[in-house]
């Protein structure tokens, strides 16, 4: 079977697991206070070209929750589109850390002004949570990223209103290296109260660094972590992951081969006149067939069934970074075969 | 100021306060562990004509969050329509709890089966809340009722489905005596796994009970309620009140009071052909006015801004047992004034 | 039956019924926000001579889970005495709400500095909570009060490490009018961050008054309140029996009766040469009986076994402002015929 | 520097790490349901000798919270020594999950059967939480092990009470190679409802394998593991490390080492007179020294400082897999030096 089904089927990247191998016997502090994971921070805040406080954690779900628990107090509540990672695929862990998602409907995956000002407007007593947070995600769940002038508008808003924002950038990679991205690393530590750089769908093995740059969520952060399970007795671990995929690139290359996939699959379907469920602009597909096509497609690939439509359903198709171009051929020529 | 703002702003029915006048010196034992108590849940067993655990409870936040919090597990969270109350007036207090809250659109504030439905078969795997308690509101916040066949079906897909069916009654005395009505207090008990009859807004000076008939929703409640700050040190104050309530139908009747003026309300609106935002059932009337009557009927009148719309708001009227004639005539009169 | 069960087995003091009765048709606005709880308030802020923010609560596990829960973060822990009321008697609500309580052993149900002192020298990394406020009781679990020099150093200690300091007044009418008292409220208000006046064990038939001194506690306790189930419907129920409790001193009235009918049992006891198991300075007495003097007077007399010993049981006999001086004669006489 | 710090400071076994480069280019399915945890799941129920779901974790606090956190309803608590982890070194995680710890002395670390009566016996009202859960840990905070009689005592008072017993095994290796020991897996898994064997402290590079035996634990478990963070995306590298682990009794051999270097560096402090604060059963060792030795070792040994005594500070050795024979000598040595 060949996988279009996800970003994290495999170990990690040969490098990074050469770096695990090398530290060999060498003992390291536990907890993240290790010199590798020191330096890990140190080459990140070297690209956000800003100081910062940074952690690294296991997974997603642990840094968004973290990060939000930490953020509210109990009557606070975070803004998300309906369709993001915490309001739909986290099974209720931000609630469960007592906070309520004000749900928005958002346009392509992404929060719009609008719909924020409403929401505040909307929430003005004491019967009702206070919005106190926006949370996006950069790409979105389904692909699409924000144009720096859209993360401005949304960073300004939060601004005058006293609210954090927190980016989940479980895929910023693929974000940062796609072709329409106007966005540097930089820009987004300088718009967003904390953001995190996903490691797990990227090329790591495991891990994720929480970015923090509002002196307001810093104090505390490493009690958080621990009471939500979220820091790794060898913390070093991820560090040195990190270091693998900061010191010379090595993010940025293998998110771009990521899309580069994606493109070369976007421009094999597109000549073939299929229509997208969502503007593609990463390494996500989505892409509606009928019912004959997808179980036919099934017998050979993986991929997730995102939606079931009439006579059909959209199907997800993910690239990665391990993705080969004849996987693209092949599936291609697959399609074509059952589509005649 | 006339009031129509709520069903709540007297101390209580002359008959309430005399019971807890009546008391005197008399001594009971804490808790709601009295005769007094004893009394009015078995008064209220005998209208739901089956056995059942009752609970007195000092208000609805109380009752919603308790009950909730206390059947469901961690990742398990409970259905309700976007405007319900729990979801929208309760600063979060379900989310506090843990739990997440599965919005659906609902029709005219009521839950559809069909929604239902789709939110079982979407939440199908473990990145998803579980949906293991459906919640209604009758009346609804828009003043709506329940007819019994959309109970019953409603009630039926939940069995099916194995989730608990939750009912809250704040203003369940005027569903009850509402003209279209269909359900009894026995049907409800019925029909559902656990509700609660409003005392605070139909007569009582404070106070609401709670009615658990499934056995799974029994073990531990006591300790629940305590833990949420919802066990009165002098419960009896509460079911002295309920005994009163419904001992001999003064329950009943001050909900068909607040009917009844709504109804008149209703009719002189009519009559003037004012449409309504919902359909007006029981004690709560919806209705759009352009800018300049809702500020002209606000120097003379209390209510409530319901919501913003193009031009005007639409305001809630709310009737209560000791509304009077001679005030609805009032604001039709000095309606008809501003609307010439 | 004679009651030493508590003090809060009956309705309420004549004067605050008759507030609630006087009320008649009148009606107020919601939640809190009438002129009632404006006029009781300012009757506590004249006595407490500062300015506060103040809130009427139902009852005391809601003051405290809610003061609580509103001033920690996540990660922040309070300290108390192991026979404190939120370690105790609350079924979990501080940890339901997410907080761990760090125990002491306290002398006599107080905190003592040392104990304080060593907690903070071993919270002293992010494995750890972080203790964030202290919790205290005056009077205590077993009716004993803090001198003003024992209040002075706890809160000195509490400022010097940035810790709130919370004072649980579920009975501070009996601790300011016991004889050895030294404290005023104003005393109370200027050594403490937040506190609540305990009206339904002094007189009133429900409610507390918390009081916020620290301007770090104040930003959305009223969202607080209402999350936690706290916010009162009919808030001006409250607020009149506060009136008619601070308008003339009644509070304080009612609350020196109790504990003279306290000194009255106590001396009685004393007389017979019975030791007490706490220092007697209130209006809780407890005391340890042999089996067959227990099982004797419980026949006639309500109390409650406050912990089990050899040979017989340690009970608590506790007065209020309606206890009668006939029913300590009685008490006192029918021990005596046991103890014969 | 030579490290007595901990068991988790270097990456993992060459074995392990072996597994993890050997994985390849190879694609496994996301969460956990992957072939390889599948194997690694079905060897370790080989050697509990009965079928259990068994989930693989990236941490201990995580395996702690979510187990309690899964199995307590609100209002139920869990008994642990006062030193237990999670009652002092988890940063409140248990409490966070809503519930509260009831904490006794304990005898060495260990859970004793008198103390857990007494709790049963006291928290017996509505008022009070509900014990439904005894949290113990083999090996304990202070290296001591449960003999098989222990345990089984306080599993039949479990059964007898309905209470859930869980083991937590951060370092049940050590625990079951202990010189002492009687105890097997297959024992540990019939005894308790659910436990888990730490891989963090014993070779692995992360990862715990959460073991349920009770059927009443199993049902939602995924989705509690989900919403705690604790389900890696990349769950297959855990699986793998266990596979390594338990395929060949590696994980039991790597324990013996880490005992065998502890005891003979516990012989070599007995021979020079040394006491030691607790037994010395497995890979912990605590010792008291004066300020100066103190001060003196830690120019050239990592070790933790446990507790401040008088004139000095007891300070633990631990020992494991990765420990050499000369450095251990070398400790001796200089402890020589000193000390003269």
């Amino acid at each position: 079977m060949i996988s279009f089904l996800n970003d994290y089927s495999q170990t990690a990247h040969d490098k990074v697991l050469s770096r695990l191998i090398e530290a060999g016997t060498r003992s390291y502090p536990g907890y993240g206070l290790d010199e590798r994971s020191l330096r890990a921070a140190r080459l990140i805040k070297k690209l956000i070209k800003q100081d910062a406080d940074i952690h690294f954690m296991p997974g997603g779900t642990s840094c968004n929750k973290t990060v939000i628990a930490h953020a509210l107090k109990p009557f606070e509540a975070v803004i998300a589109v309906k369709s993001g990672h915490i309001n739909v695929h986290e099974t209720g862990a931000v609630e469960a850390s007592g906070h309520k998602i004000l749900q928005i409907e958002g346009r392509d995956g992404k929060a719009t002004p609008g719909e924020i000002i409403k929401i505040l407007e909307t929430h003005n007593n004491e019967h009702m949570v206070v919005p106190k947070m926006v949370y996006i995600s950069n790409s979105t769940e389904t692909g699409t990223i924000y144009a720096k002038a859209e993360l401005e508008e949304i960073a300004k808003l939060c601004r005058e209103n006293g609210m954090f924002l927190f980016l989940d950038g479980a895929r910023l990679g693929a974000a940062l290296t796609a072709a329409k991205n106007d966005l540097t690393l930089a820009d987004i530590a300088l718009l967003t109260d904390a953001f995190y750089i996903g490691g797990t769908k990227n090329g790591a093995m495991l891990g994720e660094a929480v970015v923090i740059t509002n002196d307001k969520l810093k104090a505390g952060f490493r009690h958080s972590m621990k009471l939500n399970g979220a820091m790794l007795a060898k913390g070093f671990v991820v560090g040195m992951q990190f270091e693998a995929l900061f010191e010379d690139g090595l993010f940025f290359r293998l998110a771009e081969k990521a899309n580069q996939a994606a493109m070369k699959l976007r421009d094999g379907l597109l000549n073939r006149g299929i229509k997208f469920r969502y503007p593609v602009e990463t390494n996500q597909i989505f892409v509606a067939f009928p019912a004959h096509i997808v179980d036919s497609l099934s017998r050979k690939y993986l991929f997730e069934i995102w939606e079931e439509v009439k006579d059909g359903a959209v199907i997800r198709l993910v690239t990665s970074w391990a993705t080969k171009t004849n996987e693209i051929d092949a599936f291609l020529t697959d399609l074509d075969t059952v589509n005649k």
